[in-house]
């Protein structure tokens, strides 16, 4: 049966998240929803990440066995057709024939997620649902600073879900950098995988150094700590966005038509 | 009786337009509703460009009077608690108490408006009403070639919507830029004033040459013929922004607390 690997952007707010749920409006029964609409299959497609409720994607990977050999233009086109008739808020953004071994979430080198906040005193009209509003002032320096102390291989229960159904809170941050541009602040954060809530119980970690109540030896000794009760608040949702999965060799090159 | 000035923020989907129009939904009514709510006044207040149903603002600017010399702290604090409390996708971002004879419409020195694209095959999702999807291929570079043969004092009547009440169509055309970052297509227009639809159209216009059917000389004699029978197609109002209003000398520096 061929593979497909599809490139999906979604807006997160109107989802219970990523995976599939009894009950509950998932970006993954959407999308298996609009396959079994254009090619009468049931399938089980999986995610490079299972965002939470609300998370946004601009780059979240998926891969599907089908039956038929369609053209990867075709299963594009047909996808959002069914989607958009649906009024799903996600799109297929690319669509790529994928080597048998491919696995969206299995073959991930690289998980790179985007968190914005706003910080200012006005409440979020356009921004509404798609950042995190803070109005105290926060020194985005020090943020980056205090982010710096995770960086690194470490034990990141802390940071980690009591959900989190991960074998091992050990994880490798390749990335955690701050950047102000005006009223916004945006953390990027890379990293092979990620523990769940990880990045947004970081973000709400290096928000109190922002804010000048933590001090960067706060932040190290809440990650040495290995205890959730350390952690700061965990940001909300609204923030946080899957920006790209990257892939080893293996020639998935999508393709956008 | 003092004067204010407000700075304004809206996602224009749900709205009519900036102008209050009876039996109908639009941005300034919903601000009045809150200066009401809030100082018990029943006030007109005046904005600086005219926005049509579905245009957005990152930065319009009104004026109005208040019986009471409120601070504008506190201005700005209750009229944002109003309007999240009636759920309007409207946010006061400055305020500040304003000269007698500053007029938010009258005063301007320049407009400034932002208009994006999505150069893509897929579908929008995050950025569904707040840009506009062109799915054929365009050539930005061609664009901004085409729209500098708009830019400098013209007769606009090409441009112009049968509805404009502007008086002369002659207006001077500050800036028409357009840029390219990835699938992202951003054209940024300055002047001090624009007619009605003015934007819209000439974005519609300078399209068709990122599409290649038209070159150049023909964006040049569309302008020429100072007939709107030669505009291109409107653009869609999903992605205009207004991005920020200038004032010249007055010392209205908007406290954004």
């Amino acid at each position: 049966m061929p593979r497909y690997r599809l490139d999906v952007e979604y807006e997160g707010t109107p989802y219970a998240g990523w995976q599939r749920q009894a009950g509950q409006h998932s970006v993954q029964a959407a999308i298996e929803q609009a396959i079994l609409a254009f090619s009468g299959e049931q399938t089980t497609i999986r995610g490079a990440g299972r965002t939470d409720a609300g998370v946004h994607a601009l780059g979240q990977v998926a891969h599907v066995d089908l039956e038929r050999d369609w053209p990867a233009n075709k299963v594009m086109g047909a996808l959002n057709a069914h989607l958009e008739l649906a009024g799903e808020a996600v799109a297929v953004t690319a669509v790529a024939r994928a080597a048998d071994d491919f696995d969206a979430r299995f073959s991930a080198t690289a998980r790179h997620y985007v968190y914005r906040i706003i910080n200012r005193r006005a409440p979020l009209a356009l921004e509404k649902h798609r950042a995190w509003l803070v109005k105290r002032r926060l020194d985005a320096g020090a943020m980056h600073e205090a982010a710096q102390a995770l960086v690194g291989k470490h034990d990141f229960t802390t940071f980690r879900s009591v959900q989190c159904q991960a074998k091992s809170p050990v994880k490798t941050l390749d990335r955690l950098d701050v950047r102000r541009d005006g009223d916004l602040i945006e953390i990027r954060a890379s990293a092979r995988s990620f523990l769940h809530n990880q990045v947004r119980s970081m973000v709400g970690t290096i928000k109190k150094a922002g804010e000048g109540s933590w001090t960067v030896d706060d932040v190290r000794a809440a990650l040495e700590a290995a205890d959730r009760a350390a952690c700061g608040p965990v940001a909300p949702a609204d923030g946080l966005y899957l920006a790209r999965v990257d892939y080893g060799a293996g020639g998935e090159s999508p393709n956008t038509g």
